[in-house]
């Protein structure tokens, strides 16, 4: 069985995106270097430094579901139905969106309205021996709270967003959650990679 | 001359000590180690892991003043008129503590009212060609918008620790502010020493 990784790109203050969901300059690692890597599907190209293609190759290989919540669900529109990295999408929303499940019958997304855990289990299912990734704002912190992540994985950006934008850890509990030592650091072009272990 | 540095221990969600103060599992890296080094002054013993202590020593004799703010130097009590680490102390106040100041007539502090880039510059006539490090709060983010720092040093802790505390950016400017790739980049015991050069 895989594990259950959050994983998000953050500034070294704590946000993953601006207020209005944009991006700023957190992505420039996914196109600044000399190695082009097509995304498992799509149209999707990055072109990263050798020390993050490693990382990168690694992680994609290792994923068999990605856990989300209906926030970055809207901002991509659900990626149109097919996840750049090719894997089945799990949902966290209070509502079923079934026009846009009407529009994209193939698609491999499913919605879970029954919260995080029940969402997680779904995604253990369909990943089956690979991991699952949370990503998004909140449902990483609610899976961390609730006991349901075994790594926190961050592509740590040297950039200082200041207030008032998109924190990845969010708003839920103030208790310590204590991690272990990283198990990955590796230097990329204006990216760190860190992997760090949940304690148990 | 030598640069102005911030500095913080930080938890991975940007925290730099609870509600109350309270320093929570950020300094465990501090006592969890083999090597024994004492305080440049005061009573005060550390116990770093080895990476740690060549990057601590390293630290401490380029530095040639602090400067702090009102909270930091009220929850310390102005380390009772003598920094552990041995150099002269800025403090950016509104208001001068004269009973303090009356009560430790020798301590090498100095108070400064008119902000914090005249903080900045009376602690540079201060550290003379050794380096100026910032701790505390809203201070480094000020000078950060200032335009006053030339590093930000982040020992990183794998702890989260949740919404509510007190963030080591705080609430001013919210436009990006870039910096280059991490000079340092050192993996300690429950701790990551990252050396950022604030873009120019």
């Amino acid at each position: 069985m895989g594990i259950v990784q959050a994983q998000a790109i953050m500034s070294l203050d704590g946000y993953v995106a601006k207020q209005d969901n944009t991006i700023g300059r957190l992505f420039d690692w996914l196109q600044n270097g000399s190695v082009a890597l097509r995304a498992p599907a799509g149209d999707f190209t990055v072109h990263l430094s050798p020390a993050s293609t490693e990382h990168w190759q690694k992680w994609v290989l290792s994923l068999g579901a990605l856990v989300c919540g209906r926030t970055l669900f809207e901002v991509t529109n659900g990626w149109d139905g097919r996840h750049s990295l090719g894997v089945p999408v799990v949902v966290v929303t209070h509502r079923i969106p079934q026009e846009w499940v009407d529009a994209h019958p193939d698609a491999p997304f499913h919605f879970v309205t029954a919260g995080v855990a029940a969402a997680i289990a779904r995604a253990r299912e369909l990943a089956g021996d690979a991991d699952v990734s949370v990503t998004g704002g909140t449902i990483a912190r609610q899976c961390l709270d609730l006991g349901l992540l075994d790594e926190i994985a961050i592509d740590l950006v040297p950039v200082v967003m200041g207030a008032g934008n998109r924190p990845f850890f969010g708003e839920l509990s103030s208790q310590d959650v204590l991690l272990d030592n990283p198990t990955v650091c590796i230097q990329g072009d204006r990216v760190t990679h860190l992997v760090f272990p949940v304690s148990r």
